[in-house]
């Protein structure tokens, strides 16, 4: 990617909150702005999260009072963080002699809708980076947060500086988006946990947009969906590596080079999942239940349907998080009360994981999922649902199992072979 | 003064950093105002300081960087405490039921000139505050930041949200603006150090201007200038304290009452003092070498003069901040190095205090200057120096000396005596 790169370039860099933890790390950012300025790259534009923990301790703050905080006072409060690094990063550049300018989202017209909490930026007034650059001062914009059209303060939600990043690039039809962090890249699974996990290093857009759903808390959804749909290439690298070693490049160009090949790229994993297994409803209860969970913000997965003829009712099993769990057990108990819902019933099961296989053109290729089944079979390891997509195919497990589940995938799948390869033995 | 105030009162109320400085803190603030509105009081505005330490621990950010930062980063960070504290104090309102409004500089347009740091408001734009009042919202200002023309963050200074607080009473024409802090009212002397030093119950504008300046942490100059200028009455209030029960009253209406009376109203005491004496200038390099005194920023003091006829050149003494002394000695270090200065002479005394007694009508009374020095002298306790205005009487004495200093005059002065007792005593 680097190498493609000129002194025309517009770039936008975006550090998380590991990288500008200390004034110490802010400095070392702005020696590797300096020699870039310096080399006579001068059209960056650095987006800069709260320092470390500081998002969290605001909103600890705003957790510790009695009662819930209404949105715009919340957005307020936990917007402060990025500001102050915006600040320390621009006086950082400053003292190394690189003209600087610290902007808030107002300064830009960042403008959202009036979302709070999880707001969507609309526009971007990129008048005023143009100008700096044309004085040849870098800008360094506060991430995380924007200004809806009454002028209030919004944010952007998790992962909100990656999207202000993201937004801006495409505003400024950018070279490239820059996210800077802790990690060399985004692995082909938690190299903390499984062994053998490597960095990949080019993704396309839809695959990283679906590792980034299922929690690799590298990248986010949002960042990659804007990157893909303005085209602009995303790298993510270690904010304080040697310039130009590893990296992950997320750009348009890999689906080309593996088209009609099934590409398995990583697994990912998330251990706090509850199945939840409704019986005796009609199609129409159905619907008016899934209305409910989506009202309360319940995020349903991995739904499998089957339908009882005789009875002209559904059962149906599906995955949720932990975290949303309770509010579907209160909709499934409120419910069961309800007139004509005598012959309802549900369980709900916990202490389960979900292991997800993610990859391209996986729909087209249903050897994959015979060797995913094959492979936690031979382990017994008991798969309680599976659901398979273009992108991913996503199975439960017990818990317990998960681990040592996505060590075996990931030798079977990824590791040292090739797709060919794979596809054989199940083959055969 | 709270008897005064009806339904349609318009009441400025800065809540300091020590008030704010927990959450759980801000929960009993949100309470008090919120019974004050259900009692009909709905002209409320709030304005906040960052919580407890927050502001140092934000200037200390930005000492850790390697070089002086630069004062619009500078600005940019340090005042982010006030938004959080905007933040909670208007989500602990809307949870106690009482609808309430969170408020930037940006937002309410408090323009300032461009000397960040130490930033003048110039307008606020109250459409907004009046448009709450009309809908019942609450309007919560983070205090000591403001935005220049250019639309930049701007701070004001040590003291800031008291100035913010009293700019904002002046624009609104407010019946009281409101200094709630974590002391009582204003104390005639430090009530840590002096024996019976009291609650001044009411102070006019010069005196208490006075001793803002003369280092009473409790109130700032430029809060009680304002204030003065735009006639808006003050009161000094402890945040937690039962309502209008003990609090200090700042107001133009003192004056009248003790008219062409001698009114010694308070002590005040700086420990961290030099005297300088320079011999052998004339006065035309004395004017130059004070010009050269202004220009970094030395806030000369006490200043004796003497005139030495037959040389036609003047001995000057005065005093100087410790924290100011460096720069005066490099000053009159080159100074001395200069052609035309060969008779030029300096000493720098150390180890010095200044004891002020603040009070009306002083310099019309050189009884009370003659008492202050009869004390001194029979306790055996030398005055290197001594000035007058109408408002004060300073006096340096030996740093070890000045508490006991202090105490005496209080007990001669104030305490327990009427003016009347105090002068006769002088004049037997």
């Amino acid at each position: 990617m680097y190498h493609q790169l000129s002194k025309q370039s517009v770039i936008v860099q975006k550090y998380g909150g590991t990288s500008v933890e200390s004034v110490e790390k802010i400095h070392k950012i702005a020696q590797r702005i300096a020699r870039q300025y310096q080399s006579g790259m001068k059209k960056i534009v650095v987006v800069v999260s709260a320092m470390g923990k500081e998002t969290n301790r605001l909103v600890g703050l705003t957790e510790a009072l009695n009662d819930p905080i209404d949105a715009a006072s919340y957005d307020m409060v936990v917007s402060a963080g990025e500001q102050v690094s915006a600040g320390l990063m621009a006086a950082a550049l400053k003292q190394d002699n690189i003209p600087a300018k610290p902007f808030l989202a107002h300064q830009l017209a960042i403008c959202t809708d009036s979302t709070h909490g999880s707001a969507q930026i609309k526009s971007i007034n990129i008048s005023k980076i143009s100008e700096c650059w044309q004085q040849g001062i870098i800008p360094v914009v506060a991430g995380f947060q924007g200004i809806d059209t009454l002028g209030e303060l919004t944010t952007l939600g998790r992962g909100g500086s990656d999207t202000t990043a993201a937004t801006l690039a495409a505003f400024l039809n950018a070279d490239l988006c820059e996210i800077n962090t802790d990690v060399e890249g985004v692995y082909s699974a938690d190299p903390n946990r499984v062994k053998g996990a490597r960095l990949l290093k080019v993704l396309d857009y839809q695959v990283a947009r679906e590792m980034a759903i299922l929690g690799s808390r590298v990248l986010h959804p949002r960042c990659v969906e804007i990157g893909a749909k303005y085209n602009i290439p995303i790298v993510v690298r270690d904010t304080f590596s040697q310039e130009q070693r590893d990296y992950t490049l997320v750009h348009s160009g890999v689906k080309q080079a593996c088209k009609n090949n099934v590409q398995v790229t990583s697994l990912s994993v998330d251990k706090n999942i509850a199945r939840v297994v409704l019986a005796g409803l009609t199609s129409k209860q159905m619907a008016e239940l899934f209305d409910q969970f989506v009202k309360v913000g319940v995020n349903v997965d991995v739904i499998v349907h089957e339908r009882v003829e005789e009875e002209e009712r559904t059962q149906v099993s599906f995955s949720v998080s932990m975290l949303d769990q309770l509010k579907v057990l209160t909709i499934l108990e409120r419910t069961k009360l309800q007139p004509g819902y005598s012959v309802f019933n549900f369980v709900i099961e916990y202490e389960l994981a979900k292991v997800s296989v993610i990859g391209s053109g996986l729909l087209a290729q249903s050897a994959i999922t015979a060797q995913l089944l094959q492979t936690l079979e031979q382990a017994d390891i008991e798969v309680y649902m599976l659901s398979s997509s273009e992108v991913k195919i996503s199975c439960l497990v017990l818990k317990e199992e998960a681990t040592i589940a996505c060590q075996l995938l990931h030798d079977d799948l990824i590791k040292g072979r090739s797709n060919k390869r794979v596809i054989r033995a199940v083959a055969s």
